[in-house]
């Protein structure tokens, strides 16, 4: 195809174990692709563990989540010192909404929107209960934008964080990052962006927006693998200034003096708390090294075609079969994947992934998500899933699948 | 040696990576040796990344915390369905104290002693400050030892933990598990043990002894690597009366409905919270599987052997040389390390390491802990490394060492 021999990323989707005529995969945005340097990465670090042992601490383990997040700063246009690998997501945001709530303690709301990921409303929820704070969630007036000003209108004097998804997981609608956090800092409150679905996908400038906090997952458009540890960003200013939540002994400033009473680390270091999985912390830098060397801004130019090219041919094809755009249509406001509607999703995205070999993913109520990771995925690939979609829908062969339950995909 | 012969589990060294004429390794309450089984499994799920992607999630990772969490309840005396693997010891303890707070409201004291790891305490610390709760750390009286009635006198009814760590990690000093529970009990508080240093070492009976809440690690005797996911129980009975402090999705009793609010799952999932790091996790099932074969009660039995067999050289050969004994004496109140006290034990500490290749580890101020691992560990071994400590202080080379600063062990 003329377009995958003119795309200058072409060459990375070898950097990636794939099977030949295994499934074509688009469901990058849940799990990314396994980088083949990952094995070498496995296999060094289990010959560390089993001949340095415990040597292995001070001879690259206990700095990896330092390092690694100096190289994922790079990819969020963060300061190198103002990003640490850390956890899941789900606990990196509760440290930060904890430690912003605690930052300024007179002020007592929360603002999020509908469209943030599940998991991150239920820990707004949990901070919100335990600390007497007030959750405002922001509802979506068509079901996959919230728009600006409507979270605009929401925030006043007495809300201490805006926590928001940049890239919405189910529509993958972009929030305007700069706008909000400038609104959130009008107010005085303190700005949290989730970039689980932007990192590695759609680039961000933490630092040129002033964005104050950050969590986001490696296992994604990073490629980290599989519950690959996650990662935090407190900007530079604020780190001395926040209070470490869980403040385990990592995040001691000697750690291995052993004082029975906490000295917090100065800067983003004082973020770690329990020890790291090392082996999944380091199979990880494989992803994001080769990030590093596409580069942001091809990464999304890339995606941007990708995405185009599959709405086209939904254009062409799909809707005419009643299927529905669930994504919104302006490239600019949209991340990395799609959504597409069908009343039978889930019986169409069991068919895809079992007669087909193509995979994508399914999110209740109705919608099949499409990533498109441009490390690895081609114009091909996109073209050969939407006429498998279509001929799916042609020979109704998904009503065999009806009536399945939501799988763990 | 005829210990060695006659040792029921000489034959397990043999399923861990051990490089021919390296260091005598006693640092295994630090860091565990790599069992060999870690390299398949690794690489199996390397191919499950690599060829299942995101399908991997419901053919096996998805249920490896509570699978796994199961066969530890075995080694702790638990119910299986009371063990969960997750996150970090840490971040655990963090959960449970914070839930234990919540539970009793009206209570406003935790108890613990100044003998329990201090990430411990200042994990304490943390939850104590941010919730209006009161910290009570009761003294050790000689450094090494806190008798129960010195807890026991600091309990009463406004107390809603008693947080203790089972082994002491410096002294490897064992609290009574049973009385204090049941002390705890008395006053209407909860019970938390930190099994960090007797998970795989020490036998446990968590149930027997109606302990409420347990956390630990997976890299000291249970041989997991390099920070590898811990563990949390919670006893049966109050599972589905604690809240769950961070309340990601996974803990959600439908995560995959996406619903905006949280339900919480029954039984011991409602305590999961984000996404766990898959390799980590299942390279840790090795060393689990190599402890449920062996059986605690001949682990403990040559832990006893090994820990005696030490002490009997020290009496004999160290003793006379200016080394204190800073472990209790009598056996059954003592774990699988000994700590031994020298004005120079930092630069003995180098000594060992550098020139005789023995690997033990420095705890500050004069410390040097020498930690036994049954399953691999040899009466040869620990005979060797006295004679060779004693050849150290003979021939004063660690004096060379002196001025070092505490390394990253």
């Amino acid at each position: 195809m003329r377009l995958d021999a003119a795309d200058p990323l072409r060459e990375f989707r070898f950097q990636f174990e794939i099977e030949e005529h295994g499934p074509i995969y688009l469901d990058g945005n849940s799990l990314g692709r396994m980088p083949k340097a990952v094995r070498g990465i496995v296999e060094q670090e289990l010959n560390r563990w089993s001949n340095r042992l415990v040597r292995g601490w001070p001879e690259g383990w206990m700095e990896a989540p330092i390092r690694l997040g100096s190289k994922i700063a790079q990819l969020l246009g963060a300061e190198d010192d103002e990003v640490l690998v850390a956890d899941s997501t789900s606990i990196n945001l509760y440290k930060l909404v904890v430690a912003a709530l605690a930052y300024q303690p007179g002020r007592r709301r929360i603002v999020t929107d509908a469209l943030n990921f599940p998991s991150d409303i239920y820990v707004l929820q949990a901070a919100a209960r335990r600390f007497n704070a007030e959750l405002t969630v922001v509802p979506s007036q068509d079901g996959f934008r919230v728009h600006p000003e409507e979270i605009e209108v929401a925030l006043d004097e007495d809300v201490a964080l805006l926590s928001l998804t940049h890239c919405a997981f189910k529509s993958g609608a972009l929030h305007d990052m700069p706008r909000l956090t400038e609104a959130a800092h009008r107010v005085g409150a303190l700005a949290l962006w989730d970039l689980s679905h932007s990192a590695g996908a759609v680039p961000v400038d933490l630092k040129g927006c002033r964005a104050d906090l950050a969590v986001g997952c490696t296992y994604k458009y990073l490629n980290g693998g599989p519950g690959a540890p996650a990662f935090l960003f407190v900007r530079r200013e604020l780190q001395d200034s926040l209070e470490s939540t869980i403040q385990g002994w990592l995040g001691h400033a000697a750690p291995f003096e052993f004082d029975p009473d906490y000295r917090p680390a100065p800067g983003i270091r004082r973020f770690r708390d329990g020890t790291p999985p090392i082996l999944s912390m380091l199979a990880a830098e494989a992803g994001i090294d080769l990030l590093l060397e596409a580069g942001m801004d091809q990464v999304r130019a890339k995606s941007i075609a990708l995405t185009e090219f599959l709405i086209e041919i939904w254009e062409a094809r799909l809707a005419p079969l009643g299927v529905a755009l669930a994504s919104p249509r302006d490239s600019n406001l949209r991340g990395s994947h799609v959504s597409l509607r069908h009343p039978d999703g889930l019986a169409i995205d069991q068919a895809l992934i079992e007669e087909k070999g193509v995979i994508p993913d399914f999110r209740a109520p109705d919608n099949i998500r499409f990533g498109v990771a441009p490390l690895y995925n081609s114009f091909s690939e996109v073209a050969e899933a939407m006429l498998k979609f279509e001929a799916v829908l042609a020979s109704e062969s998904y009503k065999r699948f009806r009536g399945r339950s939501v799988s763990v995909t």
